[in-house]
């Protein structure tokens, strides 16, 4: 029997509505949450993630505003857009969409957001609170799959989690979130790339099995155990003649094959990549609530 | 045969002589290398290990300062402390001895310590460029742990590392440092805790242990696969009639039957111990390398 569809556009869409009426309980005391996207150059993918998040934003009730640059744009200037934004009352969250041009550096400007307004949870001050086990903004992809697995009843407490891929945005910061001892957590956690051993060996033992590492289909029925719950984090282009466009988008796992044996997985897309998006709203609406919050008590 | 002794005393006098070597060049330049410890109340182990790192200090030649307050002191005076360490421009490291008493926040602490004096490597700053494998204080005991195995031969690379435990000082820290490509990491790594399944099952899958619980004698030999390399972590008092003091240091593996089975062993005390101050040393000594040359290229 084939698995259950872990539905990341419709629990998505539950997040959202939790987070309109929390957004009109901020409107009622005199607060908007607002968002500021900042884009360089004329990147076609990039162009399509940011439109995409601010209509998410305007579909909530959160306030957008999109900055556009040309791709020479000087680095010296981005930093002073960002600090700019840094100190705009109306503004909770900042997000640079990624990757810049060559001459900017993608440090320098994570480093330039404040922290307190880092909704894509990337400054190394909130990564650090994050492994600590403090509140703080945590990095959308790896957030959202946490969600996932706790609104679709796939609690990884006491579960041997199998994370494939140590990228700087899901692996390496989904492990310790996972880890940790608190809700969400406590998993028994193995991280694997691509100097492991007999990877197949390990991905057999997963309970869950989280896919990211950026290879179209990489994972087939043989490298998992029946009844395993499969997140898949890939977007990987590959050819389609049969489609308008002429490609299609898979993840990293086989679904066709590992579908039929997997308790659990996500489709791609319309799993993991909502979720994201979700989880940016979300950081953006607790941004606005601390800061309304710090405001009330001066 | 029984496993090889990691001998961590050895090898943290090899690194401490390579240390002694960089001071003088920077002493030769004008610079000579200085780290500050404060410690409040009268804990006596406190006591013991903050004589224990400035007497390491002198030996190599870094200057050692020692702060003594009463266990009344209030936060706000530590805080004060530490912002003008801060500012000291003889002083390249800081370290705040903890437990701190109960009016003390560590975190308050921890996020005073300016990130570049942060010799200790617990802000989350520096916690947070770790995570994203930029150059940063890595924590001592984590730290210590990767040179121990490199040095002895046993690079992580390619292997599969598990780690027990998930305390903030070791486990949370170190599997990071252990999955992230680069030299010194590059193994498969994973993490166990209270809440794992079937244990022995998952440790009997290490090429390397390293046992951070804090349970004396936990790991015994048949938790263990023959050949593994295991480092212990732990150090724990049990009673011993037979010694002066009544007690004895013993680690979270039980040394005598693990031994019989493992290729190599860290002791207990003798161990990760010495490597702990050896690396707080390297990080002041780099700390001070790296002010030195900000100020040479002004």
């Amino acid at each position: 029997m084939p698995g259950e569809i872990i539905d990341g556009k419709k629990i998505s869409t539950e997040i959202k509505e939790g987070l309109k009426q929390r957004i009109e309980e901020l409107k009622a005391k005199g607060s908007t949450p607002g968002l500021a996207a900042v884009l360089v150059g004329d990147n076609p993918a990039s162009e399509v993630y940011v439109k995409m998040k601010a209509k998410a934003c305007e579909k909530v009730g959160i306030l957008s505003e999109v900055h556009r640059y040309q791709q020479e744009l000087p680095e010296s200037e981005l930093l002073s857009k960002i600090d700019q934004l840094n100190r705009e009352e109306t503004i909770h969250g900042i997000l640079v969409q990624f990757p810049t041009p060559e001459q900017i550096s993608e440090e320098k400007v994570i480093l330039a957001i404040d922290p307190t307004k880092d909704v894509d949870g990337f400054h190394p001050f909130n990564v650090g609170m994050m492994l600590a086990g403090k509140p703080t903004f945590m990095p959308c992809t790896p957030l959202g799959i946490v969600e996932l697995l706790m609104r679709s009843g796939n609690d990884p407490s006491g579960k041997h989690v199998v994370i494939l891929g140590r990228g700087s945005l899901v692996g390496r910061p989904l492990a310790p979130m996972l880890y940790q001892k608190a809700k969400g957590g406590n998993a028994t956690v193995t991280v694997c790339h691509t100097r492991t051993h007999d990877l197949p060996s390990v991905t057999r033992q997963a309970d869950i099995l989280v896919a990211a590492m950026g290879k179209a289909k990489f994972v087939t029925a043989d490298m998992v155990k029946p009844g395993v719950v499969v997140i898949d984090v890939g977007t990987n282009r590959i050819e389609d003649p049969s489609t308008k466009s002429g490609y299609r988008l898979v993840g990293d796992v086989d679904f066709d094959s590992v579908s039929q044996v997997a308790k659990a997985i996500t489709p791609v897309p319309g799993g993991v990549g909502p979720m994201t998006i979700a989880m940016l709203l979300s950081n953006t609406v607790r941004s606005c609530e601390m800061l309304s919050t710090d405001r009330s008590t001066d």
